[in-house]
């Protein structure tokens, strides 16, 4: 394919500084909950079959959105892009050179109402992850689904496959019924700071209230544009809830959630933290320092400016170099050009290997 | 007082280039609902005295915030700053050399769910405004408040009190049940339009509804640097529902919800909507000309950063010199320095007499 080729190049161009790169976001697809029933007990597949539930119905990425799915990605043999490992080191992890992936699965379980079903399901995606894709390339990285909606039960769900070398990272939606900084989430964060891995929140979530704090948007179009907003709510309430105060090692990405906004959003939180601190007395330091310290966040989609030198703006008002970890967003990305996947090529090479490889490297742990 | 002097220098060296400011978001307070009831019906007066209902409860402004008033605002003589004509002289107008001011009210009638209750005390605050503010000093300009959780009823007191040329704008609080893109507020900009009135979307609301699309957060500080997030969930929605397309002439002023996010926001909203705009095929050219084109902001609270080279590059950024509204959100002012007012020391003089006049002056059509 024609961007295939471009694609390499990009690679190609970067790989004369460093030999290969980390991809931050890689989606796997579960086409149906029928991959599923192998890793589902007797009673959930009798369930399943038997009753009108299928799973969950709620998709954060319309099927035939051109934002899902590049249309040269498409394939004839009926593989959806991203539901077996054959097809993404094809499209992904060949071309791209790619030495470690992080898997995320957007699979919808907030939106399972109930709370065993949602647990069931999210134990069969981990198994799945473990059988079907971590122990098949040691390339591959995973992210812990959980039923996030209730915190005490993904909790043991993160105990019981934490240990798991392949996995890196807790998978959550960024759209959730409540902010995650809300103490009751804190029995999750404990579970993966005692198991050392990371948080992920990623673009997306079902819990069934508005996407926007102005109530339901009437488009597709608001919920992928407003997804921003999402985003810089729970990163603030993260902060100002003291989870990092709680929890001093705990890491979080936000990921497929843009960067370009973290300036102005540091800038009003350090300044209104100063006027307002005193109702949290537990936030001792100004939010940005948090942030740099805790949180990293991925580049696609890259939400920069058409302007080089705008871009070049934007990273030194974020003010570090360490903050941001390359992603493809495999099978969602919908760049046309290398320059477009991340402009290496005006970065010092420094900034470019941390961003294409080191940033990730540390966060996750990778050897 | 010294703050005072203060203030008085960054005017002064200012006045250099122009004689005086507008200052477009100056807060009139209603300590009490017996304030209103000069501008109240029998029926309403009775009602309020002898119902436990006193007017609207929820206060965007808690009292004793340090982010709602000066220390040095507040006096002696128990008079609320901004809640009569000549304290608002005395510490807003007169030492700011305001030559005009555009005044909002924040009293939150769309907490109040009995329709016809919001709809009275909107007309009585609309009253109020006219006999005790607007014709009392020329100086001063108003913006309409309107029972905005029933638009068609809006609709009623804009065409009631619209031709009066006091008024030049009308107020929605930014934080809503449904987006403000919404076509049940169609009727509502259609009156607006009618008079040649704009909208004014100004920080706070109490609608019900949470004010993060993550849920209810904790605490004050969140609301308070969350707000950006809902300004940016309102400005999408306006622009992809098509209410630029559907009212050509319709003027949109953001009010004390910052502006360095602005950059960043366009960037995502103009590159979404390459991808998306199938989806909404009046939305005709990239969301950041409608914004350019319709939209302006406030200046205060200044969610800009420490550095001034990089205040220089969000203005930059922004790419145009004509967005911005000088205002002190008096009595919530609460910057210690005239560079925190805002920094017209380090703009060309002609980008400064453009923030700090000639803009406002424009979009609010003053003589």
């Amino acid at each position: 394919m024609v961007e295939e080729a471009t694609q390499f190049s990009v690679l190609n161009s970067y790989r004369g500084t460093q030999p290969s790169v980390i991809d931050a976001d890689v989606h796997t697809v579960i086409p149906s909950v029928g991959v599923l029933f192998p890793y589902l007990t007797d009673f959930w597949q009798e369930y399943i079959t038997q009753s009108d539930f299928k799973g969950p119905r709620e998709d954060p990425y319309p099927k035939n959105a051109p934002t899902t799915i590049r249309p040269d990605a498409r394939r004839t043999d009926g593989i959806a892009p991203g539901s077996k490992l054959v097809v993404v080191q094809e499209q992904s992890l060949d071309p791209w050179h790619v030495r470690y992936a992080i898997l995320n699965n957007t699979y919808s379980l907030e939106s399972v109402h109930n709370p065993d079903a949602a647990a069931a399901l999210a134990s069969a995606v981990n198994d799945w992850h473990i059988a079907e894709w971590l122990e098949q390339d040691d390339r591959l990285r995973g992210s812990i689904v959980v039923p996030s909606q209730q915190p005490e039960m993904a909790a043991r769900e993160i105990d019981r496959v934490g240990a798991h070398p392949g996995f890196v990272q807790v998978y959550l939606p960024v759209h959730s019924l409540e902010p995650y900084g809300n103490r009751r989430f804190h029995p999750l964060y404990e579970a993966a700071v005692r198991h050392d891995l990371a948080i992920g929140l990623h673009y997306g979530g079902a819990p069934g209230s508005p996407p926007s704090a102005a109530g339901w948007p009437s488009t597709y179009m608001e919920e992928q544009v407003g997804m921003a907003q999402i985003f810089q709510s729970q990163l603030l309430s993260l902060i100002v809830e003291g989870v990092f105060d709680r929890f001093p090692t705990l890491r979080v990405a936000m990921i497929e959630g843009g960067f370009t906004w973290l300036p102005s959003f540091m800038w009003r939180f350090d300044k209104e933290w100063k006027g307002l601190r005193r109702e949290v007395p537990w936030v001792r330091r100004p939010p940005s320092e948090y942030i740099r310290q805790h949180v990293r966040f991925t580049t696609q989609p890259l939400d920069a400016p058409p302007d080089t030198a705008q871009f070049l703006q934007i990273l030194g008002q974020i003010g570090a170099d360490d903050l941001l970890m390359f992603a493809t967003d495999y099978p969602h990305w919908h760049f046309d050009t290398p320059e477009e996947a991340f402009p290496t090529g005006i970065l010092p090479d420094e900034t470019a290997r941390k961003i294409m490889f080191e940033n990730a490297q540390a966060f996750y742990r990778l050897g």
